[in-house]
């Protein structure tokens, strides 16, 4: 039986939240007991948990949001272990693995961020992504970005990271758990909810180890 | 490149619900204009477009919920047209495909549900799944059994159609779109949110053709 790594982000009423907001919640709205069925509705931030950011999270105009799903279905992928690194991930750390980060891609960062609990408060010295690191993506033409953490980038005015990858139509998943992987090659396979006319997609994330 | 087919429901503002009932909503909550980013929260039921129905939708007690993945990415999975039926699938209809009908398979119902659009007014006459047909899917040992519609049953008393295949462990997964889609035989990939603790998982689901 082929083996499936879930590298998602639980979303729970307590689950981690950017900025330790308060979005989450379940509402029961029947029971087993009154109504013969259960039911829920669910409220959470388009942002909660894993999830690809759309242009339309930065840019004002942005006339395409359509991510063909080619791009997120077992697309070729690195997992490069960044777990060192204290602050943010620059050009400099990968320009170390040049020869693996090629055009149409995958990248998925792993740092300390996924040593984090999906429960634990939100932290704002997480590990990001530089915008000089951004800028190198978009010379290589990678087709996808992701991050162990709820945000790509903190502490850089005007959100160069995101800017610079969304307007050159780089995937950003946010949101991973990267823990139980190690560095190397997989297949990813991220399907997103179809959801139209909003910025963010709640998303389900697998890896395939590549054999 | 692979050949994706997108087998899910749109969800939006505008989307059919259940009944009718009128439960998502996308609130933006950030703006460009006055914040520099774009933010919504979500709200919607979790039965909305397409999903998994789990056990606790409707028997008391249910030890485990727990869907491995790899019953749900690239299984084996026949698409069978019942696209002439009135009312409902039941087991003769199904008998006719009793070769294809195997333990582990996946079977997706096409029928004249397919037609309506993704936003039409609900529809309480949506042709459904049959008890004595999901009694017979049982003993197939089936996996999966997905049906074109925002439910697989009704006019039922008791609810016999979903508890038969609840209590056996044969994954639901209801609000397909199949209208494009040919009879025959494909490999289904259907992720859910990593949503714990409620009774049903809004779900992105594709098909690739067995090439």
């Amino acid at each position: 039986m082929k083996k499936i790594v879930d590298i998602s982000w639980p979303i729970s009423e307590k689950s981690t939240e950017y900025k330790n907001r308060k979005t989450i919640v379940f509402e029961q709205v029947k029971t087993i007991e009154k109504d013969n069925v259960r039911e829920t509705i669910l409220t959470f931030h388009a942002h909660s948990g894993t999830h690809i950011d759309l242009p339309s999270h930065m840019i004002e105009q942005k006339s395409s949001e359509i991510i063909t799903l080619e791009k997120l279905v077992q697309v070729p992928t690195c997992i490069l272990d960044f777990s060192h690194i204290e602050e943010k991930v620059t050009q400099t750390d990968l320009e170390q693995y040049d020869h693996l980060i090629t055009k149409g891609v995958s990248i998925l960062l792993k740092t300390r961020n996924s040593n984090l609990s999906f429960d634990a408060p939100f932290n704002s010295n997480f590990v990001y992504l530089a915008s000089d690191a951004a800028a190198y993506l978009v010379t290589k033409e990678i087709s996808l970005i992701g991050i162990d953490y709820l945000g790509i980038e903190r502490n850089q005015p005007g959100h160069p990271t995101h800017k610079l990858l969304l307007q050159n139509n780089i995937v950003i998943l946010e949101g991973l758990r990267l823990q139980g992987v190690t560095e190397g090659k997989y297949l990813l396979t991220c399907l997103p909810l179809s959801v139209s006319g909003i910025d963010a997609l709640p998303a389900r994330a697998i890896l395939e180890p590549i054999v």
